[in-house]
């Protein structure tokens, strides 16, 4: 690394920090958050490491925006709201100064942005890639940090945004799916957007606290997350895959080539929310996510016993996916 | 990776995890933490490497309880009770489920030990060698975390247990240091013990909160460290160098080789606590620690003016080093 560990802390880093916040402007060994009387702290933490979650030559600001974004996601879906994040950063030596800088520019965007605040972390030297560890810190109404284990049978499952983007902009930046690499480059590149920058769905988490009984991000594919959820609360559920939203160039290119909704729908990166909601509070829940600019959209129900989740076609045939879920080993 | 990430999760981690409280389990994308009216929250978070802060081959116990212990210690110099921890596994290719299995027994071992418990985190694969990042929750009564920045003149400076047994600690398993060689077996091994396995001083705590001015721990050195202290409270220090307590090895060795004082007190790993306390205050400190099964030594004074701390040998000559510090990078 070009530059001292003192430079990156106290140069980069310290002014992602407010002095007058429990970060202590990044002067001390550890911070401290002030949770205000009746309300939880919520935690999350992901790891995302060069040549495994993102290239090594993705501009530094992306990787920041990602690593933060991916743990505002859990935060969305968990109904907190962001109140701090810590950052734990290895660098390779080679790494310049100006790469530190546009890492942290990148986290200053989306701290304004999302309302959250660097409190502390740990800078480290790599041995191979850039590691990116943030932990986020959010709160929530004593007790009401939406769960998993949440849905009832009878309850009706929506999705925030639209699904596959990230698979199919993963797709895009690699090149090799002829229904995508056929996309126009605006297309390819709104995508690629999706994949390198998600948009954590902060504003829904009012309407999840107040609505849903189970929530959870999609990171790793509508399906195998979906199953995940399910299999917490102990129901099943059954999704209308021609229900599932999908962006204009994710329906262009899967009309292309209709296989590819299954990649849709067992991708990862799409960092949208699913849900369960009563039946009874549907209406209301579809207006306070209206109101928040939120696009949600029903794509089945829950029902009893358990079991894996049952994705039926158009004809409501049931639709079998050889792997549902990405997983990271 | 030679089992599944669900293995990882639900059969090995899970385990260190209790349904009851806010882990859930480990079943869900975040956790929460119900803070007791009246107390902060006290986060801090360190990332370890393989080949960077420990060996390859090192026992994976041994690696899983140091990741902790760092964390544990920076929490009981802030006078912080632990509550929680979330934890970032990154594995290479080819670790083996019993690699894995002793991991999550050192942890088991070390949560029993000191009261912290697994609340969350991620497992991802890594493209080199083990990385492990934990984050530690702890608490304190509202607004009093012990600060770095607490340090006033006249007050007088101790540090617990003893110094540089870190640092020899390393040097007796890489050998190559001639004094610390001639050492017998047992010497070394305890040495090497304080190196690998490093000992939070928790029972430390609640003296800090009610005595100390300004703490940290001392995991880059007694010098830096103090420097560190010095500069955030804007004061100087002077601190008596045949004061530091030592261990018997590390004394032994610096009695066949006197310039390895040097080295116990610029050397890093000593994760021992370095803290101010008011004169009037000091007698009731040094009670509180005894008390608290903790030696504690009081090794200088905190003097006015900005500067870095001053060393003074047993004929009271300031001494100076090289490179007051390990850094990181």
């Amino acid at each position: 690394v070009k530059f001292s560990e003192r430079t990156l802390i106290e140069e980069i880093l310290a002014p992602l920090a407010n002095p007058a916040d429990g970060s202590l402007g990044l002067t001390d060994d550890a911070a401290f958050i002030a949770c205000a009387p009746g309300r939880d702290l919520v935690v999350t933490q992901d790891t995302l490491i060069g040549s495994v979650h993102f290239r090594d030559q993705d501009p530094a600001a992306e990787i920041a925006r990602k690593s933060l974004r991916v743990n505002l996601s859990d935060l969305a879906a968990k109904g907190a709201e962001p109140v701090a994040y810590l950052l734990s950063l290895a660098l390779p030596d080679g790494v310049e100064r100006a790469w530190a800088e546009d890492f942290a520019a990148g986290l200053r965007s989306d701290q304004d942005e999302f309302g959250i605040a660097l409190y502390g972390g740990d800078t480290v030297r790599s041995p191979g890639h850039v590691m990116v560890t943030v932990t986020a810190c959010g709160t929530v109404p004593r007790g009401k940090m939406v769960r998993r284990a949440g849905a009832r049978a009878g309850e009706l499952i929506y999705v925030s945004g639209t699904i596959g983007d990230g698979a199919f902009g993963l797709a895009a930046l690699n090149g090799g799916t002829p229904a995508i690499d056929a996309l126009d480059a605006r297309a390819r590149d709104e995508l690629a957007g999706r994949f390198l920058i998600p948009r954590p769905r902060l504003e829904l988490a009012p309407a999840l606290r107040a609505h849903a009984s189970a929530a959870m991000d999609i990171s790793d594919g509508l399906a195998g997350d979906l199953a995940l959820l399910a299999a917490a609360s102990r129901v099943t559920v059954e999704v209308d895959l021609c229900r599932v939203p999908l962006s204009p160039p994710a329906a262009a290119a899967i009309a292309a080539e209709p296989d590819l909704l299954i990649r849709a729908v067992t991708g990862g990166d799409d960092y949208e929310i699913v849900c369960t909601v009563p039946e009874a509070r549907a209406s209301a829940f579809e207006a306070a996510a209206g109101a928040a600019g939120i696009a949600v959209s029903r794509i089945g129900v829950v029902t009893g016993g358990e079991g894996p989740p049952v994705f039926r076609d158009s004809a409501g045939r049931p639709v079998r996916f050889e792997q549902a879920s990405f997983s990271h080993f």
